[in-house]
């Protein structure tokens, strides 16, 4: 298993309070949660432009993007990776075999 | 390390060619790659008013279903999660200390 | 000049008390300020969606839906159609010949 | 009635052929629809977040924003504005008074 997006939690999580000149984490921080968010918002959108053009390599960098400051996000609300993970544990075993009952239609 | 992301990585691999009438991940997956973009993009909207809202339990509900359309439309571009890992740990790797030289500004 | 845009903003101002089992209007706006900015992030993303699959009637469609979510925005903020255009019509005449410099980069 | 939309409309086509260097219009309609289109998504965003912040001067110039950038997706899918503000007549008639009927849950 690795511990990509766990290391990425924890380096955000000590650079959230560094010098703003030095990291883009304390530097975004700084900005305030709209800035975070929006940064959220922009890079789903990128993903999405990247998978509707079909581009393999830009859905791939954009996804990295938007892991990055959904965790950004997360850590600003003192949500921890584990608290999603939990949820999706939770679904998953909720659901099992009926999938299809437990989720909500678009 | 937990295993949660990649388990329902191979969850949804198994599902999109299951029955559409069981599973959520074979209907959504039979609508076509638009409307699995749709609610990755749906979804991070919903991220994005839940922390606007300062909505803690709400946020990692709505994380945990951007979390999982995203999954779902990297695997329709048979993209896998450790190629988005792959990418996050080249950055990580390249920054290191100087990570704001590296990473474009907002 | 058509009045399209300022027909439907009054007819959302007279709909946002009426009874919300008759007007979707009425309904939404019930639901609060997230529901309704939620709309217009889906719209958007909807509109961005079609826009890449070049489907045009399904973007005339999306924008149509996004127009009409955004006015529905812009009500509950007690912001009318005036003030936006206001802006535009201010920017346009800052801008003039000199387009570029007046506009932020992307 | 107000002219400004159809006023930037005829302004955003005469502009996508201008030089790049002069012109945004012309800078953004080079780089692609992709650019266009995430643009359109990166402003509905920042007009929800200002939204949800109660950031009333916020909304406004993301709204007109937000505008700006979807008449010139428009354009380059060579939609006018007029065929949006058809579907918004035509739906407004289709509903009337039994608006909800006609009206797609969210």
């Amino acid at each position: 298993m690795r511990a990509t997006l766990f290391d990425l939690e924890q380096t955000i999580r000590q650079r959230r309070n560094a010098d703003p000149g030095q990291s883009y984490v304390a530097k975004l921080t700084a900005r305030g949660r709209g800035k975070i968010a929006q940064k959220v918002g922009e890079e789903a959108v990128e993903t999405v432009i990247a998978a509707m053009a079909s581009d393999r390599q830009g859905t791939i960098s954009e996804s990295a993007d938007l892991l990055f400051h959904l965790l950004l996000l997360l850590a600003d609300l003192n949500i921890s990776l584990d608290d999603v993970l939990d949820e999706l544990d939770r679904r998953e075993g909720v659901s099992g075999i009926a999938e299809k009952a437990s989720r909500k239609d678009d």
